[in-house]
């Protein structure tokens, strides 16, 4: 008898549910359902443009409509029928908090507190934490150094204490009503159980441990000591969050009866453990010791693991290694690239005020440029940089230009820089121990533009593979779903053997060509020099004055 | 009664004739002549893009129409006869060297010639000649290094001996049929004074100074010695050529009764010495101790004066610093940047696919942003680079591009870079005990363009002032031939009364504003630390990993 999983991704404009058979990871169904408020769900305030909260009950509504679609729609499929679904998946966009009552309700569900945007759900992209994550930053560097090494060493606006303490401090009424905190990705999972206590939600470790400076190593959370320096109130907090959280694999919880009646799902199947985005897309895409996975769009987030045995130190300027946090037992590394989509929209929208046309137009004038003819060379930090420097107060560089140089060529080039940064995040992988000898993209990139991928595969030197799912975040879910009904329930036992059985990749790849491959090699050097230049790497010696000339040498080789 | 001199101005595409008042220096006739061979006067070769060659026919079309022309134009003027014309001046562009026969005659004159390029005038912009340059200035480095002090330490493939030499290695025929080699600033005074012997051609020290590594300090062209070490037949080339060359003032010669007849001219008035043009529109633009005039079109050029007696040293990066070579008893010097309204051509037309309408969109959205505000740095080295790194395989390059980077933005960058670039040529001069304390402008920018004005009022922290005529070197040929002249002709006695009285300014002036000023101080230190770098200047310390964060500051405090 065939078996379903359901995953649910949780994205910033929408929420996504797809049914999936567990025996060969094929989508019977997929739903989709778009925010309804603010701007396609997004809250925005126009007086503070870093600001980026959504509504709670977006999430709810969307959890019932995209589930309610997804199992309508796969009543087409003749294998399927409800009581075939033996478990539930969750991702979602982070670090995404949102306050809650003692009921485990948010706070902006409450007519007293909906017109208050600190009492809503902090989206990751909001970036009015700028103040609080530095000084989170300083602190630590001061008292707790162990506290940044999981972390890269330095704390983001973006995250879990940064955006609390902010709350603090700009809405201390909010700060002060909520019973608890939580994130989105251990949020929807209690949902979906009937938690109705904050101290039974369960947490997972994946943003416990990238967001929250969470570890075994000091016993769970930040010690009070430390959150007191931040703000004694944040300390105070510590004991209304949680002692442990988990990684994926075992249930966050069990449908409610009362959503099992909403949805027609039998009551009582395990709901797995939540995470993000990044990482369950990880899972979706096979990821396994020795495979690094891509997610490119307009940013780029690389994900790999590595296992528990193999004792990873921390790895310098790597945003993420936390233990359990893409499956079990095994690191789970996370780096990423703040702009490469949104780099080339940047340069055709942006600059070249074109639309798809300029695009298509730019990219197959950019492919029939061989390697190094542009005489080009540029470093893709417009949206400052992630992985490996940690360093957002940085900005793009292009050097190489004369009066012939065109927009084509500088297409090309800021391709080729955003590989360039790929490619020094692999070799700070295996600089420190961490395999990799396959990368699998996804994301619409990575399905849609042939030029930037075979310039990743010549760059990077390893073949290019494409996952075979589109959707891989919530293929992940669904995956850890099956993972978590186990075997007997018609899921599996292991997470190799879902993945083997339940993700695929597409038949197309790009390989690396040798001859472009070796230009790309000569321009890498020069790339780590304008890198660790502008990067302010201590004790870099980069020959910046014959940059322009050897750029030139390999322009006058490159036909 | 009234004197009137005519100012003969050589370009590239056309000449122009101006008759010119010696009272005040009004222009009562103009008249161009568009040369008719080739692409706009420009002989080019498809299968050498470096290659750029002129038929000297039009040299001497040019001459009777457009000095025919002015004179039948001048007709109108009441106070005007043509036997009230008292001298004769001719500015040329250069290097321009042409091969003539025995008699003085251009060698493509000859039938036998005409279908070889070599034997036609070699344009300024040629650059064939890069191999034979590099020779040169190696040989001299090695054995003779004095010979390059003069012109900035580093021969060019623009000049005279570069284009000599190749003409010996591509076409040998013509170089041993060639009697003699000549400027065309030298040609065509001899030629308006009925020379017929090369040996009776009169030359300036501005071309050979400036261009043939002429000077009295080794008496007079290099020494056969060191020319033989570059062939020896160019040793045995000495010998035709001249042994003197003169600052103007002196006459070059006495137009010829044929030329006389023809123009319908006294024979026997005074041809000045030829020239450069960027030298005579100095004098057009009334240079003096302490004035910088800037020609400002698609490059720059840059020339002052110096007291000889000053004792000016070397100044190490400015390409040519020679005794007589734009008034006599004076250094004239001269400096360049080879891209500056061409660099924003290139933005504009080239990246920016538009044409005036872009042009101007793009220049009043740049004067809305306050300096600073684009957080961008740019080197104005897209085309090299002239004074002060002597450099022609240096490139562009840009830095400081968030995702919100505008093209408005980059289009004032670029302007600025050129702006710091000419700042740099300033502080240069300065050092070396140039005084510089007055900057005027002419040339279709300085005309035209008041944003690119302001901006160099404030980098440079000098009013910029506008010459009275927007054609100075013509107007320049025309106070050299008014003191040539002399006061008892109706010209003057000295050039400095003759400026006086003959040049004006505009009455519109951009005067440094203090704030921006000082932001652009600030923004210069960064220009200097990127130009050094990558200059290879040795013994630079830049701080460039704080580059970017600095340009932010900068940013974040200009509004």
């Amino acid at each position: 008898m065939q078996a379903f999983t359901i995953g649910i991704d949780y994205g910033t404009n929408s929420v996504r549910a797809v049914v999936v058979s567990t025996a060969d990871g094929r989508t019977a169904a997929t739903s989709v359902f778009e925010y309804p408020s603010g701007d396609h769900g997004v809250l925005l305030d126009p007086r503070q443009p870093h600001l980026a909260r959504q509504h709670p009950a977006d999430y709810i509504d969307g959890l019932r409509a995209a589930v309610g679609g997804a199992l309508r729609a796969a009543g087409a499929d003749t294998a399927f029928s409800r009581d075939r679904v033996i478990g539930i998946g969750v991702d979602t966009t982070g670090s995404t908090p949102l306050p809650v009552d003692a009921r485990a309700r948010p706070l902006a569900l409450d007519p007293r507190w909906r017109d208050n945007l600190a009492a809503h759900a902090w989206l990751w992209k909001d970036h009015t934490s700028t103040t609080e994550a530095e000084a989170i930053t300083a602190t630590a560097k001061a008292h707790a150094p162990e506290l940044l090494s999981p972390i890269g060493g330095t704390y983001s606006s973006e995250w879990w204490w940064a955006k609390i303490w902010h709350c603090l401090v700009i809405a201390p009424e909010v700060f002060d009503a909520a019973a608890s905190w939580v994130e989105l990705a251990d949020f929807i999972p209690a949902v979906l159980s009937g938690v109705d206590d904050p101290r039974g939600i369960v947490r997972c470790v994946c943003a416990a441990g990238h967001k929250a400076m969470y570890s075994k190593a000091w016993g769970g959370l930040p010690p009070k000591a430390f959150l007191a320096r931040l703000d004694p109130r944040l300390a105070k907090l510590r004991d209304r969050l949680y002692d442990e959280a988990h990684p994926p694999g075992r249930p966050a919880g069990r449908l409610s009866g009362e959503w099992g009646s909403a949805l027609g799902l039998r009551p009582g199947i395990p709901i797995a453990m939540g995470g993000f985005d990044a990482h369950y897309g990880a899972v979706g895409s096979g990821v396994r010791t020795g495979t690094l996975v891509k997610i490119i769009g307009t940013s780029t987030c690389d994900c790999a693991i590595a296992p528990v045995a193999d004792r990873i130190p921390d790895v310098p300027g790597i945003c993420g290694i936390v233990e359990g946090s893409i499956v079990p037992d095994y690191f789970g590394i996370e780096a990423g690239q703040s702009a490469v989509g949104d780099l080339l929209k940047w340069w055709v929208e942006g600059v070249g005020q074109g639309g798809d046309d300029l695009h298509a137009h730019l990219s197959s004038e950019a492919a029939a440029l061989a390697p190094g003819e542009s005489g080009l060379l540029a470093l893709d930090w417009n949206n400052g940089n992630r992985t490996i420097l940690v360093d957002t107060r940085l900005t793009g560089l292009i050097v190489g230009q004369t009066l012939h140089t065109t927009r084509a060529e500088i297409y090309r080039a800021l391709i080729e820089a955003t590989a360039y940064g790929a490619r020094a995040i692999v070799e700070r992988l295996r600089e420190y121990g961490v395999a990799i000898d396959r990368v699998v993209c996804c994301g619409g990139i990575a399905e849609k533009n042939d030029l930037f991928m075979q310039i990743y595969a010549d760059v990077i030197g390893q073949p290019m593979l494409i996952a075979g799912s589109p959707q891989t975040p919530a293929l992940g879910a669904a995956v850890a779903a099956a993972v978590t009904a186990g075997a007997d329930a018609g899921g599996y036992a292991s997470w190799r053997e879902a993945q083997d059985r339940m993700t695929t990749l597409k038949a197309r790849r790009f390989d690396p060509q040798p001859a472009a491959k070796a230009v790309y090699d000569r321009l890498y050097v020069l790339y780590r020099e304008l890198h660790d230049a502008f990067g302010g790497v201590p004790n870099a010696t980069p020959d910046l004055g014959t940059v322009m000339k050897r750029l030139l040498a390999i322009k006058e080789n490159a036909r």
